[in-house]
């Protein structure tokens, strides 16, 4: 018999879509806080499934534990040195590049289409026959190609832009016209009329956008950052901005969140803040994550999505 | 030896596209204004290249006259009974799916992602995690399945839509789900939360979006038309906007244009109004429509995309 608790501020849901599952072996704790849950509970859970940020406040309180499905992508609090890391670490991986498709579309739609302007105009009364811009033929760069950026890169194959890759590895996304790696930062960037992160937080990709990388963007670029805070510089971003160097940039996540009242991104120019929704977990989205995961390791199996407590992802 | 006036805002343009192709047995003058065209000039032209607006004006001008290619889809000016109907009359087609997908997804991804409200928001200084919609199991109706309905239809599907289309007659679109015809208005309606207008201007879509088609929506609709002005019956559009009985309006056309600074939908709420900018025609897409055609029209074949002066498209 196993036990699993369930530690989500959703915990509810979870709890429904799992039960639905009718897993073989399975009794179910579950509560939104780890003051909730009891010692009896805590002493036989082999199983978490949750947001990181709650997890970390208990693993200590977990004898038995043996295996965690993180909710999230990221999963930097459990990734803590003064943390334990004698359990299998699980995150949610394949099932966020619909939504962070749709995110950075919609911001790069809204830029060619002018839909600001527009409404501007028509703020004003005024017909305005402006004409448009379109994706077709322009060039994104994509700063990480793991499934989410595979996913980017089809939407823009669909709308007719070439995809730039830089990735650390990888090289096996079809959609994918050119690759680039390590010191190619600067052939990376030349000529990208969109630049987009969704590289995870890990040592190496610590200010990868620096003002260096930046530099290298043509004036007309737009810098997308859906993925992690930790990938910006934020004072170089707010630099190039200000000084038009960069026609814009849309960022959903920060250093430092909810981003600091009185940070200089809210008064920086042509930024657009979209306060860390870009690609939130949906339960319905995670919970046959879970599923899938639970049936291997019954089975003897290896977890997919295995995070590596060294590399971070 | 045959002889082209083109006849254009963008004459120089279509020229030196024209030009550069070399085609055969062909002299070309080139106008803005039908002023402008000699007299000479006119005598001799036997094919046309241009807009319709402009070209109506010289038609009673040109005795050797047997074809005119349209840069435009919509050919009404050339369809007024008043006019000759003894030259083949071919329109721009099959050119402007990506614009029009492009046009389209731009206002149904600010929807679903609140770029709107989320600009807003940082406007104020506020950090808003409100979570967003997603395209993802939302249904597109698409009035009308031709190649601009067609590639609206794949862009749905890319973003995990459910596609229903209404159409005259042709079924051959395989990413819609399901097809209406004929009285299946209101069942077509039924459960949309995006209805798209890209049917050409006929006497059988003259006001196909009235009241009783706008009833049979949901209040979360969102109805968008980048198509013909005509097919609206305007007033009960905004009646629907006023009474909250629609979620929005995306309009790029209407029944007259530039829309009248008195007109009722500047002051309609949820409507947005973008002065006839979803699909122009670019001098590089629609040049190589007339070089085909041109090929086939000496080689003695049938033209593309010829226009039946009696259905109107």
């Amino acid at each position: 018999m196993h036990t699993l608790l369930i530690l989500s501020r959703h915990a509810d849901q979870y709890r429904r879509l799992i039960e639905d599952a009718c897993l073989p072996q399975l009794e179910i704790v579950s509560a939104t806080s780890s003051d909730d849950v009891t010692a009896s509970a805590a002493a036989v859970c082999d199983v978490v499934l949750g947001e990181p940020t709650l997890i970390c406040k208990i693993l200590i309180r977990l004898p038995a534990l043996r295996w965690v499905q993180a909710t999230w992508a990221g999963v930097e609090p459990l990734l803590d040195p003064s943390l334990r890391r004698d359990y299998v670490l699980t995150n949610a991986r394949g099932v966020f590049g619909g939504l962070m498709s749709e995110y950075v579309f919609a911001y790069l739609l809204a830029h060619e289409r002018l839909i600001f302007e527009k409404q501007a105009s028509q703020d004003g009364g005024r017909w305005d026959p402006t004409p448009p811009g379109t994706l077709r033929g322009k060039q994104i760069g994509l700063l990480g190609v793991g499934s989410i950026g595979a996913a980017l890169a089809r939407t823009a194959r669909h709308f007719g832009m070439r995809v730039k890759g830089y990735t650390r590895a990888s090289e096996s996304c079809a959609d994918v016209h050119a690759y680039f790696h390590g010191d190619d930062r600067a052939a990376f960037a030349a000529d990208l009329d969109y630049l987009v992160s969704v590289v995870p937080n890990t040592a190496r990709t610590e200010r990868l956008v620096d003002a260096p990388l930046l530099a290298a963007l043509p004036p007309r670029a737009v810098f997308i950052n859906p993925g992690r805070g930790s990938v910006v510089d934020e004072a170089a971003l707010a630099d190039a901005l200000r000084s038009g160097r960069l026609a814009g940039a849309v960022l959903d996540v920060f250093q430092q969140e909810p981003l600091p009242s009185d940070h200089v991104l809210w008064r920086t120019p042509r930024v657009r803040i979209t306060s860390h929704t870009a690609a939130l977990s949906a339960p319905g989205d995670i919970a046959p994550v879970f599923v899938e995961n639970y049936q291997r390791w019954i089975a003897g199996g290896p977890l997919r999505h295995r995070v590596d407590f060294e590399r971070g992802y």
